[in-house]
């Protein structure tokens, strides 16, 4: 499976980075291949970060693939109950940023994992990833295209995957001290080990879904004219994003704590953010529909 | 103590906001009068938040004062190894971010604390603190000055105090993810208790020094002309102060975890930022010079 699931990584990120660049049409992707020194890192082994800058639509786009063997720390294992601490690791960790403001960011990470005992052999194996959007203004269509490539994904693989995934999602990607949710969610899975061949080929379809429902969503919306005022917004907006980043998400704070790459890791942070103090939408704009809309978990489909 | 220690953070809010205002000379500060409702943040109590934005020489300047009463969590009293949980806390906190990328952005925090057992009996009192600068471009002689002007108010305490205290700075603000330091560093203290009308008197010294050094080297510092790539050096440099801030501090996060009041915790973030992938500087240039200087810790006085 390793084999397997780090193959689709490499095949996902390199028709992903096709598609947004030509998208984009005026920027491509630069490759950092980058491994670790031994001793360096959390485990032995590397990665391919891809990030697309300043491009025609995209300000900033990441898309890095990672694949590593090591062990975890004590702390670690003990959180993840595991009695066997030989770990492997790959996975696809994507984040866009685009600069027009009525084109929503996303984010989408698939990961495959392993423990291993003493011997090398498997003891546990478990699939995890998902996918969000968070747009700067609120475009309903978009919203629920985006549910419903996802929805479709999730039915192939159970009947009530979506909606458990739904719920996961709208629940990781919560700011509690802002009380807003980052954005529309998506899905949201982890420790998926049940059938191993049936979780890798849901993994697959989760991928391939996001492949065509982000790029048909920005090339909708990219035409769009936007004001200095809609920018401002989107930037303050994008201040959300980092302290979600830097304050709640897990994935972050693990690879920081655990001395990962952090220019892999912290890619996945925009290009320009503003903070100005108390900035609040005046009632009854665009703006200010979005921050409803991130109150509370909405139906999209 | 109580009022004596919130009287003097109040005095100094006033002074250093009537000093930032006239060195600015185009901008003043808006103040924010607040208090929580009762259950609604970690304690009764309020505060005064003031921020400038905007001005001819500060892009953002926060000075806030607050003074709560309430009952720590079981965690935070295990932590500090508290019997009574009661407690009572008044302090200030400053965070200036000049336009001009010569003239370096500082920090600096007063607070004194109060356990209370269940008859309203003092348990145990102390004061705690600091300052610390934070430069874009290296500038031996407004390091040394900010370091001088601590060491002038920690030498009338005790003669190892800026020793002690400098080097915990160094520990404190120091970004492990990055293997930087946050800036040049300054003071910071804890835990300060054993005579507290020596300690309060030294905290006021602090008070005091930074109020003068700061401004005087805003003044000194604030004509330089800069370049749109200096202004983006800065902007990147203030990402790092965004990490250090929503990763590592623990002031922030305790008092995002706390439910304490968000906008008046964040307004230390920047006004505004950029993060590239893997932005680096030409050897040889201020800004490698830069980042040798918070590569370890220096002597500056």
């Amino acid at each position: 499976m390793r084999k397997q699931a780090q193959g689709y990584f490499e095949s996902l990120q390199d028709r992903l980075c096709d598609r947004l660049a030509s998208v984009d049409g005026q920027a491509t992707f630069h490759e950092d291949r980058w491994s670790y020194q031994p001793g360096e890192g959390p485990g032995t082994g590397g990665g391919r970060t891809r990030v697309l800058a300043g491009g025609a639509c995209f300000e900033k786009a990441g898309v890095n693939i990672s694949a590593l063997e090591g062990q975890l720390s004590e702390r670690l294992a003990e959180k993840m109950n595991a009695i066997h601490r030989d770990f492997f690791a790959t996975g696809i960790s994507i984040v866009i940023h685009p600069e027009n403001p009525w084109v929503p960011t996303t984010h989408a990470n698939l990961r495959y994992l392993e423990l291993v005992d003493g011997d090398g052999n498997l003891q546990r194996a478990w699939f995890g990833g998902g996918a969000d959007l968070t747009p700067y203004y609120p475009d309903e269509d978009s919203a629920r295209q985006f549910h419903r490539a996802l929805k479709q994904a999730c039915d192939g693989y159970q009947p009530d995957a979506y909606a458990r995934f739904k719920e996961q999602c709208d629940r990781y990607f919560y700011l509690s001290h802002r009380n807003e949710a980052r954005g529309v969610g998506g899905i949201f899975y982890d420790y998926l080990q049940d059938d191993l061949d049936q979780v890798f080929d849901f993994s697959q379809r989760v991928g391939e879904a996001f492949l065509d429902v982000y790029p048909s969503i920005v090339e909708k919306l990219r035409g769009q004219p936007w004001t200095p005022e809609q920018r401002d917004w989107q930037l303050h907006r994008r201040g959300r994003y980092v302290e979600f980043n830097l304050v709640h998400d897990r994935g972050t704070l693990f690879g920081l704590e655990t001395k990962g790459r952090t220019e892999s890791i912290l890619m996945s942070l925009p290009p320009e953010v503003r903070w100005s103090y108390d900035y609040q939408p005046k009632p009854g704009t665009p703006e200010a529909t979005l921050l409803e809309w991130v109150r509370e978990p909405r139906e999209w489909v």
